[in-house]
């Protein structure tokens, strides 16, 4: 039986409220459903074509945003199953990601894409396991 | 009597971890001392030469950080003093701005940058003063 079930993962849309000086973009609320608690917010930056994988995290949720570029993110249950999420400014939405599901990523924009995480613990090497990129069988191209 | 002491708005700066495959950018934790609470995070785009001036938050607390582009901060103490600061991924760093602080933003980013902003509380237009850009005099130039 597999560890986790990726269909736990949830996708929820998000508003790009735009105007002629920019805009806002909205991210996460502590009513909202998905949120957890507010451990630590940081960003990651993904160079185009650059893979960062795999990383699985045994206590942390994950709230993943991209408010510039477009990421490629692929999950593994631990046994079997993947499952692929596409957000990015152009497809603008949250993903809630729970503990114990193995994920990488990809970058689809050119320089590199921009992804905030807002986590309900804060970073803590002794939560997170790491395999090589090798260890977990998926095609990236 | 000022309103507000502009002394009470800290400039932290944060770390820039950066990799062949892009990098982590700090951004803010629970534990950091700048920390209130946890009511929302929200992005705002500002374009190049765009100005977002003037507002007041009569109940929030900010935290700003510029991932990505360059932004000019100018605050206001509500009588006679201003306060500039501009933060951005080449001066990388977080300003917490505590309520009754009048600002405004100014894009030196082309073609945008992008704001995030960790608050305390989340959105609510009845906390928020406008004034329009003209009703304080500053050169933006």
């Amino acid at each position: 039986m597999a560890i986790v079930d990726l269909h736990n993962i949830t996708v929820t849309p998000l508003k790009k409220l735009l105007s002629d000086k920019g805009g806002v973009l909205h991210g996460l609320k502590s009513k909202d459903k998905e949120f957890v608690d507010f451990g630590e917010a940081y960003f990651s930056i993904i160079n185009y074509k650059a893979t960062k994988a795999w990383k699985m995290h045994k206590l942390m949720t994950l709230n993943l945003i991209v408010p510039y570029g477009l990421i490629k993110f692929v999950f593994f249950d631990g046994e079997m199953n993947f499952r692929e999420e596409i957000i990015g400014y152009e497809k603008y939405a949250r993903l809630t990601v729970p503990p114990l599901v193995w994920f990488g990523f990809y970058g689809l924009f050119e320089p590199h894409s921009i992804l905030l995480n807002i986590a309900d613990i804060a970073h803590d090497q002794d939560e997170i396991e790491l395999k090589k990129i090798s260890d977990i069988k998926y095609s990236w191209d």
